[in-house]
């Protein structure tokens, strides 16, 4: 299997004066104007993390609660996790399954396979709403291939071959705090495997199957994470992968191989 | 909350040409020596991550297991999870309490608190052995004191208060690939509570307690993940922190609050 050979620096850079994004902006050529303008260029190989919400922003994905009629389904569960109801239709609409109900708590599988709390829909940083006409944000329709348009138009304008995370925030079943985690991803294996490569004694590698995505996630998370959308994309360099295509659905974990579900 | 301002670029550099670590090795002075040799200097605010293996490996925790008697306990959880008794034996020592069970997998409860495969046994990179002589390490015996002991002591050396998290791979109940996590630190906060803060419009932030920590091992393990002990240590310069005492403790889930125990 081709690598990267093994890096001794990694840099992580934000990408500064990105405007706040609005449903139908372009939000390759908007990332392209605040590089330029900061006179960041890329080079090939450069890892770029945006936050998932920039990228449902711009995909329209706000949807207004006063829209919402919640089913009988939805007013239990809302009942049993003390949420608001037209919320929760939302969340069982994007969900394929409930995995935990509890007061305050609503953890589904999420319709791309993924595990998480309240369907990765936010209601921070949505933008002022009047009264009657709050706003809530769902995650893009296709993260994947959010991350290859995105990957395709940045490399186009840019001129480099680039790989593409898009990042949200999960909780952890066993671990307190929230992680970033890799929702979409493009040009770089999400999941990388190791196996094969021995240790210095040569004897083969354990943990050998990598959450690269995720990991990548996780750093980009330390500079975007607490200011939201405040500094939405990160540039990282330097980070050995193997290119090749590549899709966050590496990183779900089956049905059938959750011992947790 | 005292919090250090937004950093808008974060480097992580490999400390070069750390020797294999042996046990009773005395790691701050060793790491010293690499920093010193490399022209790497440190400055306020650093954060250095080390492979959990360096330290269990200074601190002498290779154990054989020829030298390991496993109980009939022992002998049935591995012919469940078809594992070696004598590692299982030293798993369930190491162990609160059995999470899942399976053929080909072990997790438990660590005597830390946290949940994680094998309790972070490794008999990779543990050095060649002759037949019959076959060695695993464990994880230190108290990874906070050690990260607290290496801050204090390489902060002494270097001149500079500095951060310091101990790092380990583990597997995700709900993702694939292995991920870093902070079984120690100290000169942070393992989890940082945002809470307080509002977003750009005004509204309380979501998913302001972050697992700072994790991130910080997640970034780490980009460079040292793949080639075990050849690059068991980073320095992380940018990081946003608060600077106070901390400890990795605060990221367990205490068993009470584990949904998916």
């Amino acid at each position: 299997m081709p690598t990267e050979s093994m890096s001794h620096q990694l840099t992580l850079t934000v990408i500064p004066a990105v405007p706040l994004i609005r449903p139908g902006d372009d939000l390759a050529s908007i990332l392209c104007q605040s590089l330029l303008a900061a006179e960041l260029p890329l080079v090939p190989g450069d890892v770029l993390a945006v936050a998932s919400k920039i990228v449902s922003k711009a995909e329209g994905r706000l949807v207004r609660l006063a829209d919402v009629r919640p089913t009988r389904r939805a007013r239990e569960v809302a009942e049993a996790c003390q949420k608001d109801p037209r919320l929760v239709q939302l969340i069982l609409d994007e969900s394929q399954e409930v995995s935990r109900l509890r007061p305050g708590l609503l953890i589904t599988r999420h319709r791309l396979g993924f595990v998480c709390a309240n369907a990765g829909i936010d209601s921070s940083n949505v933008g002022p709403a009047a009264a009657g006409e709050e706003q809530v944000l769902l995650l893009p329709v296709d993260p994947d291939g959010s991350a290859a348009r995105l990957r395709a138009e940045l490399g186009r304008q840019m001129g480099v071959e680039l790989a593409v995370v898009i990042v949200d925030s999960h909780g952890r079943p066993h671990r307190m705090g929230t992680v970033g985690a890799a929702i979409g991803a493009a040009g770089l294996p999400a999941l990388q495997d190791w196996r094969g490569r021995v240790d210095l004694f040569g004897r083969p590698l354990q943990h050998t199957v990598v959450g690269l995505a995720d990991l990548i996630a996780g750093a980009a998370t330390l500079l975007f994470g607490q200011a939201g959308e405040g500094t939405p994309a990160v540039v990282l360099r330097g980070i050995p992968y193997e290119r090749r295509e590549g899709n966050a659905a590496e990183l779900v974990r089956q049905r059938e191989l959750d011992m947790y579900r």
